[in-house]
């Protein structure tokens, strides 16, 4: 299968009614949901009212769409389901991750410095509640030369109990070694250092077998390159690590009960860190985006029609006289991030309105100064043309 | 208005589809959605996709949503709309009251014995992790003698620092004086103390004002007798507690960020304890539903309307002779509780999964043992009066 003669595409665009009306470039912040995603939480809705909504009837649907959804997720991320909690988006996950270990003063939290501002501010709230310290190390710069790993290893201290880092770098696409960052973080002193991995841009797009990669903390969401609905996403514990995460945020989900009904203890898998009542129709949506994505073809030929698409964007891109791509070889994910003209936050803000109103969906980024471009698998070549084209001829504004 | 004239309690009873197949009483479970809510969820999900799902215009759209929902939440709850955090559900709101203290070794947390399994668990974490001293009193005792004003009075001790109460008893429809308890806690010490009221039951049944009662942490939920979309609640923190309640579970919501996007400090009201990306589709419902609930009367006249039903539902249980009611006068609420035959766990089960075949929607309470059957103001005589026959024909099973 080459880049240009995938036989079904345009019929399997026909699926996401958001591809009908603009060029979308905005995967890595929410996908677009296939009509049968936003169908199936219709038919969620109605079946829960007709039969309930609160019945021994639908308690007994709402069990059983729960496990389908964490066994059709731990198959994407190559896991054992029991090692999955549903949690409302990426942040839900990082936070449970984050509040979950037996913090001492002293104790020492590694960053990159590409992480997501509210987890910046969550381990800084870390910081201040426990007397942890926090420090930043510097894998932007390594998008194009350096080793990530090395730098982390540079950073690591006798006293770090955690490390967080994205698998997938938000703002300029860099794809992380996770397998060698956790077997540096896993050996690099007696006790293992535990990672945190924001997933928020890889589930979806990578081929993951998590189970392989001995990864401790995998927070993810639905709504991006999985294209489920907004308001469901993931996190995956190893069987290891939850030994050492207590729950926080605690509610009836968490926990076992006795025939009195008081709290006895934990779940014994990963809904132990689940909290209360969610709205399970977005579990039907998220389950029909990703038989969608299944019938077009595995993971990995997803993952290499991305990749194919992102370099011709970026070869594209990088003909333009106004436009600097922040990598200098071919992406290794969708996402194409560049900078316009004189490169100012307020220059990319107003290119970024610009391309919106003849409807090309992009966004900005503030750190680094940039544009950013997403392409999933189905993407089409037309698509990368014409806002290559609309690019050109807007200039430099 | 007397309990039988209302001229359009047929017409309004239509707009619930959940209604037209069943003699439903789980309000305090789930309510029934209005088909308004369902079909504002469907209209925002093509919205988003029909002008994003990200983009400029949708975040623009996302943000007034959210606006609109708190504004007609705080109308509801008396209280200044930025006093008031949205949230997934009731027990995320009692965790972020929970968790964002500043608890100290030797402080003293007091909860009533009749507080829900989860938030139960969730102050033991506490009490494990800051070594936090965990008392329950008993407040089940006081549903037909005593005050339990006086039992929380003589429980309280010079370390206190919180108290948990629902503000309507989930197990015995108990509503209690939380004007009193306020009054109670604030002034008892030199540093008040602190209340977080579980509101789960009390929202969408009671006419509130919480601004006049001094309220501190009141946590609720938007699908039980609101009637909207399971997934969409909120915690109202009074602008006084704010200041001593930090920000725990952390995202992109909860803060402010300078132009490189980096975070400043907190969100200045009630999000800043929202934590990140949620199906705002829900908002939309949840506004219908609000809707739908003040075409029919103001919360002073629905609440009536609920006294009349379910004083009309106790006395005719009282005259069944293997029905005991757990309240000995009419209902402050729309909860009636009630025991049948041996009173046994068990059999309670197998008559609520009886009536549940026969269309008739009621759950089991496991402490106090009870059956617990739910009026709303919608409810009709004629349901009730269904309900009645089919337990006199059940008999004692």
């Amino acid at each position: 299968m080459t880049a240009s003669t995938h036989p079904s595409l345009n019929v399997h665009r026909q699926q996401f009614p958001a591809l009908a009306n603009k060029a979308y470039f905005n995967f890595g912040g929410q996908g677009p949901m296939p009509q049968s995603a936003i169908n199936a939480i219709q038919q969620a809705h109605h079946y829960m009212q007709q039969a309930g909504p609160f019945s021994g009837e639908v308690n007994r649907w709402v069990v059983q769409e729960g496990q389908q959804l964490r066994e059709a997720l731990a198959i994407e991320l190559g896991i054992p389901a029991s090692t999955l909690t549903l949690t409302e988006d990426v942040s839900i996950g990082c936070n449970i991750a984050l509040w979950g270990l037996d913090w001492r003063s002293g104790d020492h939290l590694l960053l990159s410095d590409c992480e997501h501002p509210g987890i910046v501010a969550a381990a800084h709230e870390i910081s201040r509640r426990f007397g942890v310290e926090v420090t930043v190390c510097p894998l932007m710069a390594t998008l194009n030369q350096g080793d990530p790993v090395t730098v982390l290893a540079d950073h690591l201290r006798p006293s770090t109990r955690l490390v967080i880092v994205s698998h997938i770098l938000w703002n300029t696409g860099q794809v992380l070694p996770l397998r060698e960052i956790m077997q540096l973080c896993h050996t690099a002193q007696a006790t293992p250092v535990r990672v945190l991995v924001d997933a928020a841009q890889s589930v979806g797009m990578l081929p993951l077998d998590l189970d392989a990669l001995d990864v401790d903390f995998y927070a993810f969401t639905g709504h991006k390159w999985l294209c489920g609905p907004a308001g469901v996403g993931g996190l995956y514990v190893s069987a290891d690590a939850r030994e050492l995460l207590r729950p926080t945020f605690i509610g009836w989900r968490s926990i076992t009960k006795n025939a009195m009904g008081h709290p006895t203890g934990w779940q014994p898998d990963g809904s132990r860190y689940e909290i209360a009542t969610s709205d399970y129709a977005l579990y039907s949506g998220l389950k029909a985006a990703l038989g969608v994505h299944r019938s077009w073809g595995t993971g990995e030929n997803r993952y290499r029609r991305i990749l194919d698409l992102s370099q011709l964007l970026w070869q594209r891109l990088r003909d333009l006289p106004q436009v600097v791509c922040l990598r200098t070889a071919p992406p290794e994910s969708g996402l194409v991030s560049f900078q316009i003209g004189d490169c100012t936050p307020a220059t990319h803000e107003r290119f970024v309105q610009a391309l919106e109103q003849q409807g090309f969906l992009l966004r900005t980024i503030l750190d680094p100064t940039c544009v950013r471009a997403c392409v999933h698998y189905f993407t089409s070549e037309a698509e990368i043309e014409q806002l290559v084209a609309a690019i050109q001829n807007i200039g430099t504004l």
